[in-house]
């Protein structure tokens, strides 16, 4: 049970995980800090937070637990400005989706890494955002990472991932490197893929007609390049090495599969496709299986 | 009304048209032909044919309109197949995803293009494919392109929209070449994409524990790779030149956003996410229009 959980940034994760722990009855307050007064009453209205502060620092007091819910450029400055004033006994931990930089980001803010800092990652999300799109069933079922620093206290680790199983959460623990390599593949790599093609479409000059002639394939293949362009800027900024690793070895399969077209290649052209369709079949009834559970 | 329809290929589409066609009432007996008489049984058992035949020229015999719903490399052979057949007076149309490459295998096999001869290309379908995946409704308030060539009579152009508005399409009308342009942006470079991403994953060394940690962004992106290999080789053989044109300007858009993660730079990130963001919304948004339409 959570006393007091303080959310920073109550967007679509910080929103959806305090729907979500007030439905399980694993909080029994949830204050709501963030710049927008605007987004913080909304929040309100819709039964999210209980009360509200634009101020970081007032919102640090009689904290039990906290939850950095700002985009990734925003960890290293938040840090900073609580770092005197986040009770030394409350756990904090984050969702960002590139844990060595958050570490990085709060041991910097704070000037070292707090013990009860457990850096953490939700797979989950949609396209949309703001706390207008939060909703209390988004982590069932779903895997949560955990990141633990050598520093960090098991007891903290532990408290963390007890909040994420009361929201119907599955949690795992890997390094933060690991957990880097791994969203990169999985989700930075796609988003960065969608972004690129929505972007060369529509700088085509008859981009209203093309996007006109588009169907459900397109959409889907695309709904990620709806994401915020601010939150994708900062895992873009915050896991580019790993990114830049997987864009190279992309472009790699993506120009042997350009040559094979290119030379009318067509048994390679069946092999490769049908390799990847397997692979994805695959992924897909696993997938079907984990959310059946 | 049409008396005998002969579907040549029952799969997805060619199955899903026969579907349509019956419950609009706009069909009175529907013929299918295909190689595999399991796949014709399967038809008949599901109700989307009355009657079948793995002979093409048998199934020439009394037919009012003819659709070619095989596989782009099977155009030409089937063509040849049926040529001194066909009746004179029945009109043929195609679904094929490249429209200048069925106009020039139904020339080849029939040795002329037939004045009654409409290549058309219904913008619908799933990842699924074969005569299980067929639907009725494939085609409400989806559009069709008919691309007539410079031969073909406008009543056959006329009977075959007609065909497809009964489905619940909406039909328009564009040269072959523009078809092959627009489709190579809007469908096959997002399905080439899509095999290839999932092809970079699954052969990295770890895929397995990879695909564990993904989630509905790349389930979404990546449901186009789970399409049919050999539909797909066909159409990258049909459309090479326009898909590889489309390939390469993508990967410059690609490259610049690679350097500008590599370099870290936020503001031309941001700017470019923002922008695709933009145009996916409003594509999203104008999509939704049609289809509550």
């Amino acid at each position: 049970m959570i006393d007091r959980l303080v959310i920073f940034g109550v967007g679509l994760i910080g929103g959806s995980l305090a729907l979500a722990l007030r439905a399980a009855g694993a909080v029994s307050e949830v204050v709501g800090c963030s710049r927008s007064a605007a987004n913080l009453e909304e929040a309100q209205r819709l039964g999210v937070v209980d009360r509200w502060t634009t101020d970081p620092v007032q919102a640090c007091e009689g904290a039990d637990v906290g939850v950095l819910a700002v985009p990734l450029g925003s960890m290293q400055g938040l840090s900073q400005a609580i770092a005197d004033h986040w009770p030394a006994q409350a756990v904090l931990t984050d969702v960002g989706s590139s844990k060595q930089a958050v570490i990085d980001a709060v041991r910097a803010g704070f000037g070292r890494l707090p013990r009860n800092f457990v850096a953490g990652h939700p797979i989950a999300g949609t396209e949309r955002s703001g706390v207008g799109a939060a909703f209390g069933t988004l982590f069932q079922n779903r895997l949560v990472i955990l990141t633990p620093a050598d520093e960090t206290s098991p007891l903290a680790s532990e408290r963390v991932a007890e909040m994420w199983r009361a929201t119907g959460a599955r949690v795992e623990f890997m390094t933060p490197a690991h957990h880097d390599h791994v969203l990169a593949a999985t989700s930075h790599l796609p988003h960065v893929l969608a972004f690129a093609l929505v972007e060369s479409l529509a700088r085509m000059s008859e981009s209203d007609e093309i996007f006109h002639y588009a169907a459900g394939g397109f959409r889907d293949f695309t709904r990620i390049a709806s994401s915020d362009p601010v939150v994708w800027r900062d895992i873009c900024l915050a896991n580019r090495e790993a990114i830049v690793e997987m864009l190279d070895r992309f472009k790699g399969d993506l120009e042997g599969l350009r040559e094979a077209i290119a030379r009318g290649d067509g048994a390679e052209l069946e092999a490769r496709f049908g390799f990847a369709k397997e692979a994805r079949d695959r992924f897909s009834n696993s997938m079907q299986v984990q959310l059946d559970q």
